[in-house]
């Protein structure tokens, strides 16, 4: 049922593309086979464990687990649990880092925000750059753009100067595609399908070499979603379906949000990766619990994650 | 009936310009003469494959025909169909240009945004650069030029940078002359005579090598025009003709929208050549019908090319 | 009856500037001398021929004479009667001036922009730079100042860059003193003296080297001038030598603006002279009609700087 | 009590952190070093004397001890009374510290702003560099930063420029973490506990070595703050606890604010050093009285900060 | 009377500084001492003749005396009478400067705008250069600093470089330090002593090494000021001694603004050189006035000044 198995004659990847098959630099293969292949699972996913949410919502995201306010309570948990990578800011980057250095690989976060101010006209500024990331031996670096804002100007110049230093030093791009501003919210909203399905696309054509979306979803604001969203019929399955293959040959690693249950995470997990995911980056989910908890639901994570090699 | 027969005594080039007769520096040479007679019909036309649609529309424009969602939908096409050239923005020329290098050449599309805000103070940032371009083997790069928008300052100073960069490498420049904004709007519309001829004329004043037009379109808003645009009498094949004249010796392509039928298309094609364009630049008529289909209708306009050797 | 006659002993220089007595490098001698005394009629005095109306007006002003949209009209029109120099943007230079290198001396314009939008916060930005302008041979370059805009501090900084490249290569800076903007038209407009006799005295304290203005014109506006202006009464002759006053040492050139009959072109011409100017800048006026009447009035307008001998 | 007593089995700081432990690149440690062991008290804690209010209030703040309105009378305080550093903009450093050279280590303050027009939309400008601390011998630069502002993009990017350049010259960064502007008010305040502990974060996470925060005070407008906080209970001691270890492993100094009774002001002291805080930065305070009232009162507080040796 | 006499032991610098007792570097001291022990009266004050009005009110100022049009009557003016220095921008110095070089020390005014749009949010770009003024062999700059106004943090960074570009080549800093923009308007106005007395401060802060200020005055909008400017009693030479003291160690002008009488101007002087300031800088009242008038009035002037030794 692939949608071009009639028009191309030739085996082409939709869904899950494989590293070998890529035509990327050599820096970019070596540090993506580091954290595909090297690290987690070793099969060609990835587990990529976030803790930028102090930026981006701060400290309340810490009160149902005080101990991971400490950022050492993320770091450890990443090293313990054996995750692909650990993604955060420079400062919890430098001043943790220490004792997991080339144990953890690391996914610097680039730039962020604080959601005090409104996001109409949302811009994620840079907090940290490439060559910071070269200087911290990280494996790719992470961007938020915000697709879609009315200040998309300012988010596609910064990240365009962001991926000429990524080309200049091979380093991965993991690009957050977030759909966000008023425009947005007035054509169904954030989390709508046409709004991820778009991001996901704008990503890929702007050269992001991993992509992370939210699970689109179905809302009351449905029907104001341009056409032909507005009147889409669509199960769960075709809509991560039909993200991943937006993203083209960028794999796609999805988020898992505000905390969920166990049974519901584990769902989500599975959705994803059948339909073609790479990946997951789970923040709050595994580290909003006590540390026993969460590398026992680590370990789940990677079980299902061991039967989607690549 | 030339409108400067008599004023001018020597012969000057009113429409269609040839190449050879043009003032430009050798690497331009190169890479012009490469498009106009090493490509498609080879005989000093053009027929450009666009797909940028999914940063300018998003994921909507592949609904039609899902397989040109993969974007080696398009890269076939354009080899296959024998075109002469393709033009994207950097992450597909990156990711799928591998297995057609030197076979299709690049018109790398170096600016874009989606269509998500308003188009009230539309401003089209940078995607990638002319050094990228350079390094991608492109032979021209392509620039949305918003011609009238409240922000044409920024998109004049950006273009700037574009054109120094184009000296400095010999690299053709093809403007797509887009007049947009609320000033626009109010004084007839953007596919207004008006709007055209003004874009035409602008990108041919800030130098560009190549104007991507549409063709001009009478409407209900045409006596909100300034004068004596309200007023003008006339015929599609004398619009047309007019606004070939105001890009003066740029060559013009004409685009050819959103897709339509067999018929109208080619009755479109054959307008545009028979007054004076170099070429069209069609992309949803193009690719939004099976490979079969398109690569026919490819054939059927390269046949009609052939009859406009320069 | 010269106003500083008490004041000063020595004698100074109040009206039309004589390039002898300036305090100019080398390069700016060089290149003015040209312009002044081995072009034109040969005696110190200017007659420039613009065409930048295509990006100012759009191509509406070559309706009345559609030969005059081909830039070879304008060409032609500057090498066989023997102007000053052409003025244009980087477009119709570097396309149009390969038969006339030499012939006709080029004042680049380097800024221009469309009246599409608004003039309330009016801003003309680059089009091209005074590098461009050396590469290119020119004399001197052209710049567009909107002299009490409120955007001034960006037009401000714009020039300054372009003044200090200026001073680089000894370039010539003639400067289009524009009133522009809200707050112009709420303080008797654009054309006023008190408006004129402003943007003359601030494009000289800037340095510009040779100033164009526009002839002041009453309206029933110039009551809201600020005083004294409001109550001044002023005959032509007063008006046109104030602001030439008003713009010290620098040489003064004065425009036409929109095609009038040939009496009142010939009357405004002695008028400006007269007064002080340097020279003449006539656009509309002289290539709004078929090349044969173009040069004919070209011819009277010679006739008339000749007795103008500095 | 430690929150993360059970969840993590090594030990981790997470209230006042030991310059020993911490991962920093050479020049901050001898920085520091000095500011922390070689000067006041030297056992690890900071008493520092601001004067930067000039800019930041104007010359109001003098208005009670006319003699503190020269600047002398700051650095003689800070020399005799021997405080750790003061801290000032460039001007009071250039044209001051000559007598006192080597004597107090200086925090060169490098952003400030009046508080003339509103604060809806704070942003702290340069008004020195890096450099010119590194040029004055400072030990240290402060940074005022806007955390909640609309303008948090500027601010962030000016602050990673800022960090850029202290990482090449090792020299650490004392973060001013001031919660500010619109969307800050209509959420609780600038000094509520939600705007106070978001501060101590994302301070620390973009790369603070220390914190400057203000003591969260309780307010009617708590019910405003966001959830969990607007329906928290909480002392002081928890309140000023919970903010610390916001603040992670980046050392925290708290202000004194505008002028209070000794006994409160020794009082606020007490309860910062009792909750982790290194150290306490006193400026209208201390200044506020004549000289020997401010030594005096100075000596006092060195002796509460002895017991908190680190 | 001292305000600081009882708190410092050591002798201060409250009141017109002594420029060998201040802390400079060596090409400052090189410049000052030319400025005031070297022209003039050549006893360590100052006497301005500024001639930038052209540019900050237009011609309008010169209808009083049309020979002062002239820029050679102002370089005339200050050369026969003896001035400190001629301060203007740019064009006035390069074109009429030849005559006076090494005669007249040049004060290169390098930014500043016309009045024609609002002040509201005041802002005053750059026209010049730090190294034009090297290479002018000026020998200080001056800087229109707004202080308050909504642009402030322009302003501030705009300063910044300038005051590195001084460092650089120890080039003495002239700030002309005016209150501005809505806020202030609304807070006392620009010359309430509130805002005379923050931008004294602002400016000694930010680094000048001499300050510019206007005689502060009373008004009915003083109540409108912040306390305890609203209900303080004070006499002019209160008012001006306390802005002189707010300038710390700067030295201190005090401007003439428009023209008064004879009897009126000498009283400011008086009094602005009691109560220490350094200098004057008198515009309009001295140049609008026949030229021996001016010369005579300048003469009264300095023997004022001959009182003042420093």
């Amino acid at each position: 049922m692939s949608p071009n198995a009639t028009a191309a004659e030739e085996p082409v990847t939709t869904t899950r593309p494989r590293l070998a098959d890529l035509d990327l630099p050599l820096g970019k293969r070596v540090r993506l086979h580091r954290l595909l292949y090297e690290h987690g699972v070793g099969n060609g996913t990835l587990m990529v464990l976030p803790i930028d949410q102090g930026i981006e919502h701060g400290p309340v995201d810490f009160f149902s687990n005080p101990a991971a306010k400490n950022p050492e309570f993320q770091w450890r948990l990443a090293a313990e649990g054996g995750y692909n990578a650990i993604a955060c800011h420079w400062g919890l980057a430098a001043r943790y880092m220490e004792r997991y250095a080339g144990r953890v690989p690391l996914i610097l976060k680039i730039n962020g925000k604080t959601n005090i101010p409104s996001d109409e006209e949302a811009f994620s500024p840079l907090t940290s750059t490439v060559e910071d990331a070269v200087a911290l031996g990280a494996d790719a670096i992470g961007y938020t753009l915000y697709v879609g804002s009315p200040r998309q100007d300012d988010d596609s110049l910064q990240f365009l100067e962001v991926r000429e230093q990524c080309e200049k030093y091979a380093m991965p791009i993991i690009v957050w595609a977030y759909p966000r501003g008023a425009a947005i919210e007035e054509k169904g909203g954030r989390d709508s399908l046409y709004a991820v399905d778009y991001a996901a696309r704008l990503a890929h054509e702007l050269g992001a070499d991993v992509i992370k979306l939210n699970v689109p979803k179905k809302s009351d604001k449905d029907p104001q979603q341009p056409k032909p969203y507005d009147q889409l019929e669509w199960s769960y399955e075709e809509g991560v379906r039909r993200v991943v293959e937006s993203a083209g040959n960028s794999m796609v690693l999805f988020s898992g949000g505000s905390k969920m249950g166990d049974a519901d995470l584990l769902e989500k997990a599975r959705l994803a990766m059948d339909q073609g995911a790479t990946g997951l980056i789970f923040g709050r989910n595994m580290w909003q619990r006590p540390m026993e908890e969460a590398l026992a639901m680590t370990e789940r994570i990677k079980d299902l994650l061991r039967k989607y090699s690549r």
